[in-house]
């Protein structure tokens, strides 16, 4: 960090161990309830963690120490929701849609989902972490400090193990958190074209299992929908996954109402994502079973859809509200969160702080994180420093680049990150 | 630049004077009819000029050459129409609109376009080149080479010298070429309220003759709105800016038909922006003028609008179609003209090269300027360099920062500048 205050040592003047890295002069946005301003504050951590919060006045002392020249800091940010590793893009699609082609003349031509599975299973593993990393990058940029990764474009095992390698070694060669999610039932391949419940069966008997026991599997998802799978089997992947005692997420509700998100809810589910089409008994199963409403407004854009999921519902029975960003080729291309935020805001009304609790406090909670997502004592020191005059400028501004500086696991570093080659 | 082929020196052999700079094995996007694309290519620089360009086989010697590694080559983008000159934000309003605030309450503290007049006129000049550093530098980090910038918030005679000359020293400081719009007749300041007609005798009569003879002011604009101000009144600004010679464009139909496009088409100008309530007489107005149309879909996302420019009668009539931010704080806190290019391609339906052409050739119409928005010999050598699969890719990525390098003038640089202290 090159600016405003520059890090200056502290002596050490005896009794309780100092901490590692002081920042003061900064206004904290713990969102731990609401916004949970503090002005003219201090932030100090020890180990990776977060080790106090509070007054500037009364900060403990530090081998280290670093004013933030009144910048705001807020958790790192965290992206609940993406399939951010394919290879391939479909904007010849999207051009050719603007153009006049129907979906007809695309799916002629080879396109939809099952072109991003065909570009995915012809990659090396090299290739598909040299095609995912500028976006990954981009996400970094802006403050993001931990990520979900879905497979879903490798649609069998081998490919489905590759793609959750690569997710796993982009945790490894860059400054953030991964967290896997399988999501085998994406789609159905053209392996299996008109044998969905035997894809189901590779999926449950074969897939998850191998994938589970070479511990690539954080989390299991699938695509309950019409143009995906149905509800029964749907439960089948979801039983399969308490089988291996892993926590389950669903697409549900994004084109018609399924019954998902009462699903989900039925096995405990961290989260529920999209919702468009969710209904008042969708809403009650996710609150009573504390399953976490994924918002995922770039779909909605892009796509142009008209269907807003019921937010005032989810409010009033208490769901907490995330927001991510969906990144995929072919409905969301979309690799800023801060843009996921201004969209939520714009079209579904969203305040700002909804917006950025959405992807700080209750990201982590869909991710089952309780160790992120707030700037609390004892939660890993995931932190992101702005260039804002307040909180709400995170949301408000679209395309601007505010992050001045990122903390992950206690480490500074700088927004811009490269791949090393 | 530190991508792929490093810069090498190639021997002068004799014959014709050598080219400058040399980029090869490159794939350029011409934008002279079409993407105009030309694979395997190379351009050649002399003197800050385009020389030559063509088949990589056929490229001329040079100083220095440089392997672009196939990156994509487009001319550097245009922002042409901006209010990016300005003290504050307006995300608290925003923010109070979200959580309930009706537009009384919001004007009853205070708040709207007054609320940055004020700000910006109690800013120094230092204060609000630093304020507005940050949103250029967004722009410049995603190859705008050109950007212009509208006066509008000081609605005094030195306030508005001030934001002029503050956006004269942008171009100073930074690699950014800037076109300098007056528009003072933006909105009525407060201390003419109620007597409109008084206030356009002070532009026309005291302002536009100071600011024009300071050398301040490369085209004049006004607000023709019912919120703004009328027929007539636009009439007599832009008859004083004929009188000084100057070129004119207009905020014409953005939210009601007044006629303004029509109007401004009269005067032979460059541009008539928003329009999204044109008339047919006012689109075949433009059409015998030559008057660009610049589409603002920034303002139409952020304020939710719902009616359209009548995009189809204007290529029916061949307006040309460009594309900008209306970077602005009350309607369009944007900073990204990629973001712009999409917006308008999901939203308006706009194709990517209408959009490319929109940012790029029409944006440089719009400014009158001829010798740039294209990549043809002779034109001024503004390049940006992208790490792209194809020109769509740019219109179709929402929030990625593909933008490798930038040449302004003949001057290569890196996307990121930072603003010298
Ligand atoms: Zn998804
Ligand atoms: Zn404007």
């Amino acid at each position: 960090m090159n600016e405003g205050g520059a890090a200056a040592a502290v002596a050490d003047t005896g009794g309780a161990a100092p901490c590692d890295l002081l920042f003061t002069n900064v206004r904290l946005a713990t969102m731990a309830g609401g916004y949970g301003e503090i002005d003219d504050a201090a932030l100090a951590l020890r180990g990776g963690r977060i080790a106090w919060l509070g007054a500037r006045r009364d900060a403990p002392r530090a081998c280290v120490e670093h004013d933030c020249g009144g910048a705001w800091m807020t958790p790192g940010l965290v992206d609940c929701h993406t399939h951010i590793v394919h290879a391939g893009n479909r904007s010849d699609e999207w051009e050719a849609r603007l153009n006049g082609a129907t979906y007809e003349d695309i799916a002629r031509r080879g396109g939809g989902i099952l072109s991003t599975v065909r570009a995915t299973r012809a990659a090396s593993d090299d290739e598909l972490l040299r095609q995912s990393a500028p976006r990954v990058l981009a996400l970094l940029a802006e403050g993001v400090t931990t990520l979900e990764i879905k497979s879903g474009y490798g649609l069998a095992l081998e490919d489905e193990a590759r793609m959750l390698r690569v997710a796993r070694r982009i945790g490894d060669v860059l400054p953030v958190q991964v967290c896997t999610t399988f999501l085998g039932a994406h789609a159905l391949p053209p392996e299996f074209a008109g044998r969905a419940d035997d894809y189901i069966d590779e999926v449950c008997e074969r897939m998850l299992p191998a994938l589970a026991a070479a511990g690539l599997v954080d989390a299991v998802d699938a695509f309950c929908e019409r143009i995906g799978f149905s509800h029964a089997q749907t439960a089948r992947v979801l039983d399969a996954a308490r089988c291996h005692g892993l926590p389950v997420k669903l697409h549900a509700e994004q084109l018609s109402d399924q019954g998902g998100a009462a699903l989900v809810a039925q096995y405990g589910g961290l989260s529920a994502d999209h919702l468009e089409y969710l209904s008042p008994e969708g809403v009650a199963a996710m609150a009573r079973a504390g399953t976490v409403a994924v918002l995922l407004p770039g779909a909605y854009y892009f796509l142009r859809e008209q269907r807003m999921p019921p937010l005032d519902a989810l409010r009033r029975a208490g769901v907490p509200l995330a927001v991510a960003t969906d990144c995929n080729p072919g409905t969301s291309p979309l690799t800023s969160l801060l843009l996921a935020m201004n969209l939520a805001c714009t079209l579904w009304r969203l305040t700002p702080l909804e917006a950025l609790l959405g992807c700080t406090a209750h990201a982590a909670r869909a991710l089952g994180r309780s160790d992120i997502g707030t700037l609390e004592p004892g939660k890993r020191a995931d932190l992101a420093l702005w260039d804002i005059a307040r909180p709400a400028d995170l949301a408000y501004a679209i395309g601007a680049r505010p992050c001045r500086a990122v903390v992950n696991g206690g480490v500074l570093r700088l927004p811009q990150v490269e791949l090393a080659a």
